[in-house]
């Protein structure tokens, strides 16, 4: 065994441990800490995130990776050794760039400015975050300029969370996106009410008992996952055996159970990274893109079909009564209704993509400082207008809503538009490999699903970027064109239906 | 501003933020973890531990601590700056005598050590929790073999949680609350069932309701406090204003609701410790019997008076129906029966200490290796039966009973004791300066004695000693004589209420 190899994989070990530490003091940031343990909070992430940033950009770690430069090239590239080394250097490399205290500083920011956005929030009011995002965006340019001029500094974020793409490789899809969709949106026939068939009050405590009987049929386990309450839907691993989920119940629709499939989309791609991988940077997913696609391939090519609910529906009326005279079908439609929404998580497939595109530009126009900060509610409304024709009526259905910009955590909004893309050419891979899954999901029956998602995608954790993850597991370049015509399909095929 | 001072402010912040980020994974570790997050747990909290224990330990804190002498020498003992270089002193020299590594294995082994004992618990078999007891052992040895020839190795371990204190202070103490208790046991009337009153079915949720209500009297509120259901009840602060607390609800008796006091009791010294003192290691309790001394004293010398449930029987009436017909009475003597039984948290005052002899001596007797751990199981039921009279049917209602032994963190117990002690001495002093708190606690008002306990003890956090503390509270050293008193006052009161 070679002793720098040793010495590599302790030193991404402890990095590990105090990132998958700081994403605990997350999880529980939103889930469970009393709003006054905020300031502390804080600071805690702030250390360790401090402590693995300086771990990261170590003359250490550069030595190592020096001395492994050999034994890389001797390697298999697809090897877990030799990706161990590309990725660790890359992340190396990049870390370099970036003054420690500038890294921690960021984190400390977010820990604030997610308290900033309740705050905002609970007052309704924009201007209460406004002096918390002037820091925020002084402190992200700062963190662009570390990086050589590239030819758009917004670049720099999208290479955060896509590792490889560049805003020139994205925007394409986000403009096809744009162009196609928002005469469909115009052109929706009205829905007839189908949503109607969800209006009621449904008990909480029901929706919890039974997304986890749903769950748990999906391939959650107790052994190694957990489901919680929280604000703002999301998923964390704290290991590939401790798989969190968080959601939010409403007592007025079903979107938390929704959530609950997406987030498991994308716990399960945490949950079956290979075990060789653990306790290193790969043991995660290959980009925000990626796991987008298999959020909401859970949620929506899965979790709206109407095979899905054929097995799942008597349960779900059995714990909900209001759906007792709801037919299978009149409840397919309803949680397929299309028409434009405030609130982006809530959102139907065809107006979704459309609240990224605009959140997407907002974001760039901010970063070249072509929007101030103090013009981005009406911006934000503006463009609800003109893509969606409807207008926020305030600040918690609009401009505040999501908790990514709290801290102006900007670049991620891009990747759910490009994991929805990616979603569908996984979706027509594996169909023309497995054949007919409805039959199967008709049974309440996914292990075929998640096993060919696991061999195909998850198993090799963060080892290819997204773009080479992309080409491995669909054979081709990011193409948006089987995203649109599913779109096609299912508005033509609702219209006949209503 | 003295810039050693500075420095040494800031290291001991980061080591704040690692010991309490760990704290944060110790709590969800037995709250809400899933169990295939134990493997990767025990690796990040001993990753913290160590990054802590390397900054404790270091070269750096040394020099800080030589340059910053002269001052010390120059500032009030008691203030915030000498009591933050004395305790850290003591800390760092300590912690020089303990290599890193072995520090972190302990940590590493406790995590493990939980594991082991829940499965233990669940096949009900000492046998399965032994191998791993004799690792624990082989560790604990080297620890105490870090420390120079003490009078007696168990020293070492008393040190940890009461500074000052060796065995020789504390053995005196234990010692003679067995002589007088063990004949008082033994002599103790029937109770009558006075007990039976709390026979009976009470709804978790309804517990759970109640107790909250009952804390928020006594001074728990939601912006810095948290109640979480575990196995195992404790307490644990992530900071001043981040308070934990867990318990246990079980439906055939209100032993959690009593649980949530005696946390309350230890979350409300946490609380109370002064602002200032915040991110130093002064932020917490003097001593482990210092911090029993609370939670005892909110269990018990509040918790099952009759004044108290003056004010609050009505309201637990209203949740829990099946005690309508229970008078007060009756209710305030079933929660005071006293009867030899076979937990220690669910033990009554009388019979508590003598739980706590037992295993404070059979700690010794492992630690001086007088007693081999395959004999462990046979030794408690043997002191059990001298001691109480009573025989554990099986290892979760003897040895098992408590997570403290999972890793053989061996010293605590004889804290409780000590506690119950501490707490009489306490409330003597408080009563005489107070005067009649009982009309006080009849109303639900506890704020004159919150802000007793945190001018003369809470605010100081951990500047002093237990031996120093319990001076300046009470004006006098251990004594054992008024708790004794008191619980020769009570279970004739009983009696004759019987």
């Amino acid at each position: 065994v070679n002793a720098s190899l040793v010495e590599l994989r302790n030193l991404v070990a402890e990095i590990w441990d105090l990132n998958s530490a700081r994403g605990l003091l997350s999880w529980d940031e939103e889930t469970h800490m009393p709003r006054g343990g905020a300031e502390a909070r804080a600071e805690q992430k702030a250390t360790l995130e401090r402590l693995a940033h300086e771990r990261l950009r170590s003359d250490e770690l550069a030595r190592l990776l020096d001395a492994l430069a050999p034994l890389e090239r001797e390697l298999d590239p697809d090897s877990d050794d030799a990706s161990l080394i590309r990725v660790v250097r890359r992340d190396h490399e990049k870390a370099r760039r970036v003054p420690t205290e500038l890294q921690a500083e960021l984190v400390r920011n977010g820990s604030i400015g997610y308290e900033r956005w309740l705050q905002a929030r609970a007052q309704n009011d924009f201007r209460v975050l406004l002096p918390h995002l002037h820091r925020s965006l002084e402190l992200r340019r700062r963190y662009i300029d570390c990086f050589e001029a590239a030819a758009d500094p917004y670049d720099v974020l999208v290479d955060d969370y896509e590792p490889g793409w560049t805003t020139a490789d994205i925007d394409p899809i986000l403009s096809r996106l744009k162009e196609a969709l928002v005469p469909m949106v115009a052109a929706l026939p009205d829905s007839g009410g189908a949503a109607d068939a969800l209006r009621g009050s449904f008990a909480v405590d029901a929706q919890q008992a039974f997304s986890l009987w749903l769950l748990e049929r999906c391939g959650f386990d107790r052994e190694a996952w957990s489901l919680t309450g929280t604000v703002h839907p999301f998923e964390v691993s704290i290991s590939p055996t401790d798989i969190r989920l968080t959601t939010r119940f409403d007592e007025d629709g079903l979107g938390g159970v929704f959530a609950c499939l997406h987030e498991f989309g994308h716990g399960l791609y945490e949950r079956q990274v290979s075990p060789s991988l653990v306790r290193t940077p790969l043991a995660t997913g290959a980009s925000a893109a990626i796991h987008e696609s298999q959020s909401r391939l859970w949620e929506n090519l899965v979790g709206r079909g109407l095979p899905f609910w054929r097995f799942a529906y008597p349960q779900l009326q059995a714990h909900l009564p209001e759906l007792r005279d709801v037919t299978l079908e009149r409840f397919h439609r309803a949680i397929n209704a299309m028409r434009p929404s405030l609130i982006r998580v809530e959102a139907d497939e065809l107006t979704y993509s459309l609240h990224i595109v605009l959140r997407y530009e907002l974001e760039r126009e901010v970063v070249s400082g072509t929007l101030a900060l103090e013009d981005l509610e009406d911006a934000f409304a503006a463009k609800m207008r003109a893509y969606l024709g409807i207008d926020p009526p305030d600040a918690v259905h609009g401009v505040l809503q999501d908790m990514h910009w709290a801290d102006l955590g900007f670049g991620y909004f891009a990747s759910y538009a490009i994991g929805n893309v990616i979603s569908l050419q996984l979706w027509e891979q594996l169909c023309s490999e497995l054949g007919d899954l409805e039959a199967q999901f008709g049974r309440g029956e996914f292990g075929a699903l998640r096993e060919w998602l696991g061999a195909r995608v998850h198993r090799y954790g963060r080892k290819y970027s997204a773009a080479e993850m992309t080409e491995r597991a669909v054979g081709g370049p990011l193409d948006p064109e089987p995203y649109l015509a599913y779109l096609s399909r299912k508005v033509n095929e609702l219209s006949a239906a209503a």
